[in-house]
């Protein structure tokens, strides 16, 4: 099934047409991202802790340190929802009212359980590292028995899950559009910058491609 | 009173040399950032949504339809917290145990109420409008009486927050620095590219100085 239900919490009720239920579209999102925010309950107050997160099929990884308040909270399973917002520009009208941004977002919600396997909690690691920088694991020095079990790591199922997008040039309203202002939209992308060797670096180790050419989306 | 009390709800557990607690610290992140996730719990599920901002004080406006659930369950009064996070770089490390990222997050507490009063509506429109362009609010269109009416402001008072951020090049174990691996740090910044005139523009309007050096941070 490729397509998401929709139900009470995942349906989205504001500007419906912007909305998708596919996985693909929300899964796109997801991956494209850098850091998730993730919401939990502890005694009726919600909490909203950033993270970075990797997905394989409908399961978000994260994970961290085992005293980690957030990662025992979704270890234990309770229901958690996820957040995540690419901004793909600025939106400028000639009206207040009618500015915004575009954007493509993503909203899940699921349950947690707790990665006790050494072999699933080394395929997390993996697309953890691979979610930031693709072509990185590879080269790297894996974790070790005593790194695996210094490291906590849980899985999101993704049970229900809407994306939501918004593109292309401002809508004015028709009386506005003789106004002599500026209208249109500012492209924003994340930009890599000279990679910065570690003051340690033996200069004999150059900088590998996948860095060098970095790009995101 | 800049600095805010370290409770049960704020305090950094994990890394706490990376947490600061001042004001400046926290609201710095808040200013910069485009997008907030905002977390609340429905009948015991908590959800979080992304949505734009704005600071004045210890206030955070959001804005949006008077059918949106999240400004109607913030107007009521429910506790709500509220995350941001920069990704200012990708930390490589020898080892994929010492990977991480260079960032400044955020997260905030506070319980909300429905903005009333036109005067604080105006500026909280002002504020966010501000707070996604710098300069456009003394160009544009101001919202009319009917705009206004059919635009729901909602406040909240943020009554605690802490601050995390990290910086500057990957820590690696001593017996990994012989490792010929690439280790550094790969900034990333926002970048805006030229900016897309609406297909309706008038040719005789120039692109705004706000807008052709529009700079993020």
């Amino acid at each position: 099934m490729s397509e998401f239900a929709k139900t009470t919490m995942n349906r989205v009720r504001r500007l419906p047409a912007r909305a998708r239920y596919d996985r693909d579209a929300v899964y796109a999102i997801v991956d494209e991202a850098l850091v998730c925010h993730v919401g939990f309950v502890q005694d009726g107050q919600p909490i909203v802790l950033p993270i970075n997160h990797a997905r394989w099929g409908d399961t978000l990884y994260l994970h961290g340190a085992p005293a980690s308040r957030l990662l025992k909270h979704i270890a234990a399973g309770h229901p958690v929802s996820v957040s995540v917002a690419l901004v793909d520009g600025l939106v400028l009208a000639r009206s207040a009212y009618h500015h915004g941004v575009n954007y493509r977002s993503a909203v899940l919600f699921g349950h947690g359980r707790a990665v006790e396997s050494d072999e699933e909690k080394m395929r997390a690691l993996e697309l953890i590292t691979e979610q930031a920088v693709r072509g990185r694991w590879a080269e790297v020095r894996r974790p070790s028995q005593a790194e695996l079990d210094a490291t906590a790591i849980v899985a999101i199922e993704i049970e229900s899950a809407s994306a939501k997008a918004r593109s292309g040039p401002p809508g004015d309203d028709a009386e506005d559009y003789a106004l002599p202002v500026w209208a249109g939209v500012l492209p924003l992308e994340i930009r890599a910058l000279e990679p910065v060797d570690d003051p340690t670096l033996s200069p004999k180790v150059p900088v590998p491609g996948y860095v060098a050419e970095y790009r995101r989306g």
